[in-house]
């Protein structure tokens, strides 16, 4: 059976590939960070999900790299967390400086000691013009270096790298994703804002995906 | 003034560069990472070296992710650290897993938060072969990545790449680099062993170079 490390931030894209690398009949093993994220309730999600699934679950701590991130919406408190669509310039806020190289280089350090395939993140179609780091050149360059870090070659998978949101909602309800113990919200608080970039992505992805939402939004 | 990162380990070749980029007129922040390492005596070194520079200088701390590592000389107790030279296979329990693109991507954080030029490391000819990410293949892929991980071009150097040790430990003369505060055991000791790879390496580079060698060893 395949071994594979997941980066699993607890949230809808990355609970439905957990669902669907499980459907694959993968040895999946989930790999959360914190990184001293205001939204910390999405790492009680990513444990209750890998409970839910039976699935191996570790939390790296890098929280002692926070000061080197400078000002950001989500791990300095200090500024704060833009409400609307992702299309505006105020989302900018919510970049973290290189974060997705640092989830990749943790889960493939990880990858390499369990002597696992693959690392896999749910990087999707609209990923978001604001962050530079999701753009496929950038996925393209990092792939490289991945299947170059070690002597034998570990590749970087992402299965839904061609779907929308309300697609990847499709397919979590097919496999039966626990959407209900999914945490996406931003600000922080115990339940989802509904205002927040990511809440407003993620009720239209249930709405465009005909899947009936079991989000608690406040709003 | 140029900005730049330099990751920095305390040891000779990081020594040398931190020296060089000075040289050059930069103006430079160094970051040493504390991934649990034995030889954390190497942390004090840095510090006591950026001191003299009057160098700003941060330590991230990645202890937390040690566990993740597997078992190798350099961050398990229970791993003893081979003696002899670099060409010898015992000398692959010294290699931390994909520890060179981890590092790059918290020095690559930092350096986008400062809207830093460019991120420095010292790697040189002399790297050796049983370090996957000492490949020239794989700076490169990471480098490409570098450049793309924010929307201002970072760039990645590797000021020595071309040249051995002991030519590094020349320029470090003419520079007048402290080699005296630096650290290059991986055993962890209070003094240098004189037998693990690194100090067969460091005695081995200041006889070729013809520069008296300040180090204090046991053996």
């Amino acid at each position: 059976m395949s071994r594979t490390v997941l980066i699993y931030s607890g949230g809808v894209d990355s609970t439905v590939l957990l669902a669907h690398l499980r459907a694959e009949g993968r040895e999946v093993h989930a790999l959360s960070v914190d990184y001293g994220q205001r939204h910390r309730r999405e790492l009680d999600a990513a444990r209750a999900v890998c409970a839910h699934f039976g699935v191996p679950h570790r939390v790296a701590d890098l929280r002692a790299l926070a000061p080197l991130f400078g000002a950001n919406a989500l791990t300095d408190g200090g500024v704060a967390v833009p409400e609307g669509h992702y299309e505006e310039e105020s989302m900018k806020a919510t970049v973290v400086p290189n974060r997705n190289m640092l989830l990749i280089s943790v889960a493939a350090a990880w990858a390499i000691s369990l002597r696992a395939a693959s690392v896999a993140y749910g990087a999707h179609g609209g990923d978001h013009a604001i962050y530079p780091d999701c753009r496929p050149e950038f996925a393209e360059a990092l792939d490289r270096a991945v299947r170059l870090a070690d002597w034998h070659e570990l590749r970087l998978e992402r299965p839904f790298v061609k779907m929308d949101k309300a697609a990847i909602v499709r397919r979590g309800a097919e496999l039966g994703a626990p959407f209900a113990l999914t945490w996406s919200c931003y600000v922080g608080g115990g339940r989802h804002c509904g205002k927040c970039g990511t809440c407003v992505e993620r009720k239209e992805a249930f709405r465009l995906a005909g899947v009936p939402d079991p989000t608690d939004y406040v709003a």
